[in-house]
C-alpha cells in the first residue's frame, strides 16, 4: 500500500508497521531512512503469551509468532534486517521490552534504552535465564545518541506508569519521527520528573514529520489523571481504615515504582510495617535501587523467596495489624502472591474486615478479567473488605492527544497500539484539529508500512 | 488522497463520500465514470435536522449544510454538477431521500428509486409544501436502467424495515459498484420478497469492483434477526396480554409496513379493532395501498386529523378494551401522539394496569434517547404496562457482512453510512477474510474520494 | 422473627425460609402446619459446589453446609426433621434437586414429584453412585396427592425450561401455599402442554393464603418470551447459514429438551444429521424418552461415551458439512464437550468459518462468566462464526409476576429464589398492585421463618 | 405491621416512615416517644417537583403531596400533628428542606437547624415570596438543644457536599435515635471541620436504639472518595490547561462550598480571574459568608443579576484567556447559565478548544440526565473540550456504613433515603455484620411505622 516510486536521489522515509497495530500489545514499529533502519519496541501480546505457556508448547520464538504472541517481523527480517541500526525501547513494560528475548538477537545492533529500561531488560535476562547477545546502550533520558551520519536517536522524558520512560524520537534529515509509546501527561508528579513539555514544544517548532501515538486509551473522553491523583485516592482509603487490628494488603502492578512509593508513604503515616511479597517486586525495585533512583530497602521488608514469604505470612497471621502487606496478583494472575493466599494456600488467612486495596485497574482482555473475577469472589467469601480502582491510568486520553498534537505539530500521524477502532478514534480527533485520513493521519495494519513523502 | 496520475486512456472510476462517512445519517456517496457520474442517496443527519427545526432558524440548503444536517455536496456540485446522470435512491427513510428536498432540483437529472421509494418522495413533495423540479423514475425491484452508454443502474431487491428497498448496483465497463444501504439478510420475511440472492451471488461471479456496505450496525456481533423473530415476539406479548379491560397501544416506525402487518394480524386475533393514530402512518401506509401492496384500510381505521383523533381519543376512553391502538412516538417524539396522550393533554387518560408496546430500539443519539426516557417516565408514573425492544433491527451484523462479503467477491471495500470506529469494525472483519487495509478496503471521509484502478 | 404467641387452638401456618433467600441457588423452603411440615425443594448453589469441587476438600453435607452450598437445614432438622410428611421438588434442575444426594435421606419421608423429575432424581442417584433412600413417590402434573389428613400436595402445570415443572400448591385448611418454583408465562409453547392457567384462575378464587414466587428475574421489565421465540430464532439463524462446508455446533442447556426438539428439527430442515455429543445429554433425553415424551433417538444420533465420541469427531472432521452437532459447554465448563473441542483437545478441529450457536444466555456468577469468556476466546482465535443469545429465559419477568399475582391473588407474598435486590423489586411491585411490606409482602432471610396469622 | 400491644407503662418509642423510604427525594421521618415527636427533614423530590413545575399546574402543598413531589404526612398530621415538638433539618439541600415552604406552617413548633442550614432556609423564603412561620432554631453544629423533659435533639458535625451538615441524634429515655442522612466519611477534607468521630464513638458506647442511615450509595462497593480527591483532580484538570487563549468554564453544584473554595484557589494559581455566574450562587455563598465561614467575595466577582451577566459575558467573550467562570447547570438545567451559554442565547459564544469541567456527576433520574445528554450534545457541537466527572461524592458507600454501624453499634437499624433495592443493599451489609431482618434491622415503605421495644 500507498508505497510511491519518487525519481528524487533523496532517500525515502519508510514507517513499518510490525506489531502493536489493531491490538493491544506486542508493539513494533521499524522506521526506515535510506537504507538504514531503527527496530522501536519488541514486545508480547500478553493476553495470547499467557495462553501459550498454559497451552505447554515448548516456546520457540516461531511458535510465539505463529501464535500472534509476537510480533511477525519475518518479512521485514529477511529483507531488511541487515539495515537495522539500533532497537530502541521506549520503556520496560513486557508489552515493549518482552519481544527482545526471542527476536533481538538475530539482528546484529545495539539496544538503545534508558538506564532504567536497560536495567530490567538485563534482569529479564538474568533471571529467565536466556542470553542478550545485543549490546545494551543505556542513554539518560532527555539525552541523545547519533547511530549513524543521518540517523540520532533522542529519549525525552514523559510520564507513565514506570520509570524513565521515554517519548523516541528518530531525527533523520527529512525531519523526526515522534513515537510516544507509551505516555501520559501528568503535570504534577508526586515523584519524579515531569514530562519534558519544553523539548516536545521546541520539536513542534523544528520539523516533526511523522507522529506515532499511543492510542490505548484515545477513545476515552477528558484527560488521565495524575498520579498526584491516585496518591490522594490511597492516602484517603488507608488513613480511614480505623480498626487497628485487622490486616491490610494493597496490590498494584510491580513495575509502578510511584505507587509503591506512595503506598509506603501511607504505610508509615498509619504506622505499620511495609512488606513487600511476591517475586516480581524483586526485579523492579532492586533496578530502580541499583540506579540510586529509590531507596524502598530502608523503609520497607522487600521478601523475595519461599521461605521468607512462610516465616513472615506465619507472623502476619498472628499480628495482622502491624503490617501493611503489598501484594502481587492485583490481575488475579494464578499464581501471584494475594491469589495463593486468598485460596488458602499460605499460612495467612483472611478473616473478614481485612482489607484489600487493588490500586489498579483491571486489563480489559477476556482471560484476564476471568482471573480478576475469580479472585474478587474468594476474597468475599472471606467476608474482606474490598477498595477497588483506587488508581490512575498512564495512559493519554483524548484531551491529552489533542495537546500533544497541538505541541509537535505533526505533518503526518500513524496511530500506534491500539485496535482499529481506537485508532479510529484517534482520526477522529486529528480530523477535528485538521488533519485528513490517508492525507496525513494514515491507518495501518500489520505486515504494512507508509512511504512519507 | 489516494489520486494518482496513470497514463491510461481509459475513464477513471472514482468514488466520492459527500456523506454519511464518519457519521450515522446525511448519506450521499458519487460514482464517476469518466466524465459521467451517478449520485447514491440524498439524504439528512436527522440529529441535527431536529436541533436545526427547534432553533427556529430559516432552513435553507446553505445553512443546512452549515449545520451538518446535509452531506456537503459543494464542491462536488461546483466541478461536476453537471456530469450526473441520475440521482440514485436506495430506499425511502428520511437518512436517503430527507436531502432531496433542499438539493436535488440543481442537479438536472431525473431520481430513479423503486416505485415505493418514488411514491413516498411524491408525497414528501405534497405535504411539506415544496416542489419536486426533477423527474422522477419509478424503477421495478430487480430491474435495471441504461443511464448512458456506459452506466446502468440495477435495483436489487434486499430485506430492511421498509418496503421495497434496493442494493443499488452501478454498472461500468470497469465493473459493477454495489450500494447496500441499508440492508439486512432475512432469509424468513413474514412478508413480502426475500432478497435475491441468486442475483447476488450472480454479481458476484461477474465483477464487482467495489462494495459501499451499510455499517450501522457492523461492530455487533452474529445476524440480525429475521422480522419472522419480531412477529413471534409481538404475538407472543399481545396474546399473553389477558384482561379485556385495557387499553393496549403499540408504537412502531411508521415505514416498517412489514411491522404494522403484524400488528394488525396481532389484533385480528386478540378480537381487537385496530385504529392508527398520528400523521405520519398516513403517509407510508397509503403509498403501499396505492401501489397495491397492502390494503390495510379494510382491516384497520387510520385516522389522519386532529378531530378524527379526538373523536377516537374519547370514544376510546371508554371503550379501552375494545381497540389495539397504533401510535407514532416510539422515539418519544415530543408532538407524536402516544408523547401527548401520555401527557395527558388528550381525551384519552392512561389507566394503571394499561399496556405500551414498544415494537422498537430506541434511536442512539443524545436528543432521541433524551425523549425517550422523559416517556418511559411518563408511562411510569401512569402505572402502564411498558413492553420493550419488541423487535428486529433492519440493520446487517457481522456476520451478515461476511454473508454479503462472500456472495459478492469485491474486489475493493470503502465502508460507508457510520461512525470511524464502525468503519474500523469492518476493516477488521474484512481483514479477517483476507482484506487489506489501503489495498483493498479503503477508509474514507466526508469529502474525500478514491481512483479505483 | 415475627413469631407471636396466638391463644387459639387453631394449628399454627409457618414459612421457614431454609435456602434461596439473599441467593440464587440452593432452594428450600418448609412449610408448616401444625405439627406437620413439607419441605419444597432441595437444592445446591452451584457456584459454591463448582468451586468446592475444584478445592478437592472431601464432600459431605455438614462440609457443603458450611460452604453454603446446600442450604443450612441444621436447626430445622433438629426440632422438626421428623414432623416432615413429604419432600416436594417443583422440577429437575440442580439448584432445586441437588441437595437430595446429600440432605435429603435423614427425613423418613418420601420425595413427590412429577414423573419426569422423579426420573432424573433416580438417574442422578444411579450415575453419580449414591443410594436414594427415600420413597420416590411420581405424581403426575395436574394431580394432587393427600399426605394427611390437613395437607395435600398439587402439583400444577407450568411452562419452564425443562420438563413436567410444576407450581406446588401446598393445601391446608388455613389456605393453600403456592410456591412457583421455577417459572415463565409462555402462552405459546412449540411442544408440550401450556401452563395452567384455569386452574391457577380457580385457586385464586379459593383461597390462596401464601404465595413463594421465584425471583430470579422479578427485577426485569416486562415479560419473558416463549420457547416459540427461540425457535423461530433458532431457525432464522440456522437456515440462514449458507456454506454448506462448514460445521455447525449448537449448545444449550442439556436439561432445556424443548429447545433440544427445535435444533433437531432445525438439523432434519437443512439436512443435516443431528449428533449429540456431551455426558449430560443421555439422562435429560433417556428420562424423557423412557416416559414416552419424546423420541429423539430417531431423529437424532445421541452419543455417550469416550470412544463414541472420539470415532464420530474424527468422521465429523473429515465431513464437517454433513452434521448438527449439539455439544454441551453453553457456560464455558471447563471440561464439556464444546471446550474439549476448542482447546483442540479433540479428533475435531474448528476452521474459519465454522459456526458456533450458543442457545442460551450466560448464568452471572464470577465462575460461570470466566469459563464462559476463556471459551469465546477460544473461539475467536479458530476464527469461527459465534451467534450468542438465540435463546429465551425460563424465569418469569415483572410483568408475568403482576399477571400471577392477580390470578392468584394471594393473602401474603414472600419473595424466594433471589438476592434481596431482587426480592426488594419484587416488593416494589407488589406495592403498585396495593400489598404492603411487613403487612402482606414479608422478606424472609435464611433460618427465618414467619407465621401467617 | 410491627405494631404490637405492649403491657408497659413506659412511653413507646415510635419510627414513623414518612418520605424517602422506596425512593430518592422527599425526606421526611418522625421520632415519636410517648405523646411527643419530632419531624426530622421535611424535603422535596426534585424529580417529580420539577415536572410539576413544567405542567403549570396551581403549586399547592395538597397537589404536590398527590403528585408524590412532597412526602405524604397528611395521615401523621391528623393524628398526631399537635405532639411534634420540632422540626429538625439536617442540612440545606433540597430533598431535605424543600417541603418547609409547604409543609411546615401547619406545625405549630419550632425548626431546629444548623446556622447555615437556618440562613439557607431564611433566604429561601425571601427568595422564593413565602412566609416561613415557624420559629427558626439555629442550634450550633456539635451542641445540644433540649426540646422536652424527655427529648433532646444534638447536632453531630459530618462530612457532606454542604457547609454544617449534621448527623441529628435525638436523645430519649429509650436510647438514642441516629438520623445521618446526608453524609460521607471524609478523613481528610481540605476545608472546614471534620467528622466528630470521637462524639459518634461516644455515642455507641451509650445508647443508640435506633439507626436510621443514607443509602444512596449503599449498593456500591468501597469507599466514598474524600473532597481532597476531587480537589486534587480538579487541580490536575486545571493546571493542566495549557492554552491561554481559551475560555475555562467549571460547573458544580451551588449548595458544594468546599468545592467552589477549591476552584477559586486554583484559578489563583492559574492566574484568572474567577468569577461566579448564575442565580443560585448568591444564595449559598451569601449565607456562608454572612455567617462568616467564608470570604469569596474578596477573590471573586459573584455575578448575580441580568444586567451583570450580559455586560461581563459581552467583555469574557472578548477576553476569553482572563476569566475562570463558575456556571450553574452542571446537571443541564434548562435555564441555567451554561446551557443558555451553550445554546448560544448569550453574548459568549464557545469556541473550539474551550474547555468545560463537569464538577460532578449526573444524577441518575431520567429528566436530569436527558438534560445533561442535551447539553453534552450541544457544547460537542461547538468543539469544546469536556472533562467530566471530576468529582467526589457527598454519600457513603458500602464500607463507609460499615464502619459507621461499628461505631454507633444501634440496636436496630432501618434503612432511609433511598429505593427498595437500594435498602436491600443495606440489609446485605448490616447481615454481614450480624444483623438480622426484621428482629434488628427492619424495612418500612412510606406510611408505615415500627415501634422499637
Amino acid at each position: 500500500m500507498k508505497k510511491k516510486t519518487i525519481k528524487q536521489t533523496e532517500p525515502k522515509l519508510i514507517i513499518k508497521a510490525i506489531g502493536g497495530y489493531g491490538v493491544i500489545g506486542r508493539n513494533m514499529t521499524v522506521v526506515q531512512y535510506g537504507d538504514e533502519s531503527v527496530i522501536l519496541d519488541m514486545g508480547l501480546y500478553l493476553n495470547r503469551y499467557i495462553s501459550f505457556q498454559e497451552s505447554g508448547e515448548e516456546m520457540t520464538s516461531e511458535a510465539l509468532i505463529d501464535d500472534e504472541a509476537l510480533p511477525n517481523d519475518r518479512k521485514f527480517f529477511a529483507k531488511h534486517g541487515n539495515t537495522v541500526k539500533a532497537i530502541v525501547i521506549g520503556h520496560a513494560h513486557l508489552d515493549h521490552t518482552g519481544g527482545i528475548r526471542f527476536l533481538a538477537s538475530k539482528y546484529k545492533c545495539p539496544i538503545v534504552a534508558s538506564p532504567y529500561t536497560s536495567r530490567i531488560i538485563e534482569k529479564m535476562s538474568y533471571d529467565d535465564h536466556w542470553q542478550l547477545k545485543n549490546k545494551l546502550i543505556p542513554l539518560s533520558i532527555n539525552s541523545s545518541y547519533k547511530l549513524s551520519k543521518n540517523i540520532t536517536v533522542e529519549l525525552v522524558g514523559v510520564t507513565h506508569s514506570t520509570l524513565q520512560t521515554a517519548i523516541t524520537v528518530i531525527h533523520t534529515p527529512a525531519g523526526s519521527v515522534v513515537y510516544t509509546l507509551d505516555y501520559k501527561l501528568d503535570n504534577n508528579p508526586p515523584f519524579g520528573p515531569k514530562t519534558n513539555m519544553q523539548r516536545l514544544r521546541q520539536l513542534g517548532k523544528e520539523h516533526v514529520i511523522v507522529l506515532l501515538p499511543d492510542c490505548t486509551r484515545s477513545d476515552q473522553e477528558g484527560h488521565t489523571f495524575s498520579e498526584k491523583v491516585a496518591r490522594s485516592m490511597l492516602k484517603d482509603v488507608l488513613l480511614g481504615l480505623q480498626d487497628k487490628n485487622h490486616a491490610i494488603v494493597a496490590t498494584t502492578f510491580a513495575s509502578n515504582i510511584n505507587r509503591l512509593h506512595s503506598i509506603i508513604d501511607m504505610g508509615n503515616l498509619i504506622g505499620r510495617e511495609v512488606v513487600f511479597l511476591g517475586r516480581s517486586f524483586k526485579r523492579w525495585i532492586s533496578a530502580a535501587e541499583e540506579l540510586g533512583l529509590i531507596n524502598f530497602s530502608n523503609q520497607a521488608q522487600i521478601l523475595s523467596n519461599g521461605r521468607e514469604y512462610r516465616r513472615f505470612l506465619k507472623e502476619a497471621n498472628a499480628n495482622r495489624g502491624k503490617y501493611l502487606m503489598i501484594m502481587t496478583g492485583n490481575q488475579g494472575e494464578p499464581n501471584a502472591m494475594l491469589v495463593r493466599v486468598a485460596k488458602g494456600d499460605t499460612a495467612f488467612e483472611f478473616m473478614p474486615g481485612d482489607n484489600i486495596i487493588f490500586s489498579c485497574h483491571v486489563i480489559p482482555t477476556p482471560m484476564i478479567q476471568a482471573n480478576r473475577r475469580k479472585l474478587e469472589e474468594l476474597l468475599r467469601r472471606k467476608k474482606t473488605r474490598i477498595f477497588k480502582d483506587v488508581h490512575a491510568s498512564g495512559h493519554a486520553k483524548k484531551e491529552d492527544h489533542r495537546d500533544m498534537i497541538k505541541m509537535l505539530r505533526p505533518e503526518h500521524i500513524i496511530p500506534a497500539h491500539g485496535t482499529t477502532p481506537k485508532h479510529a478514534a484517534l482520526v477522529d480527533l486529528a480530523s477535528e484539529i485538521g488533519y485528513k485520513l490517508g492525507e496525513n493521519i494514515h491507518l495501518l495494519q500489520e505486515g504494512q508500512e507508509l512511504e512519507i513523502k
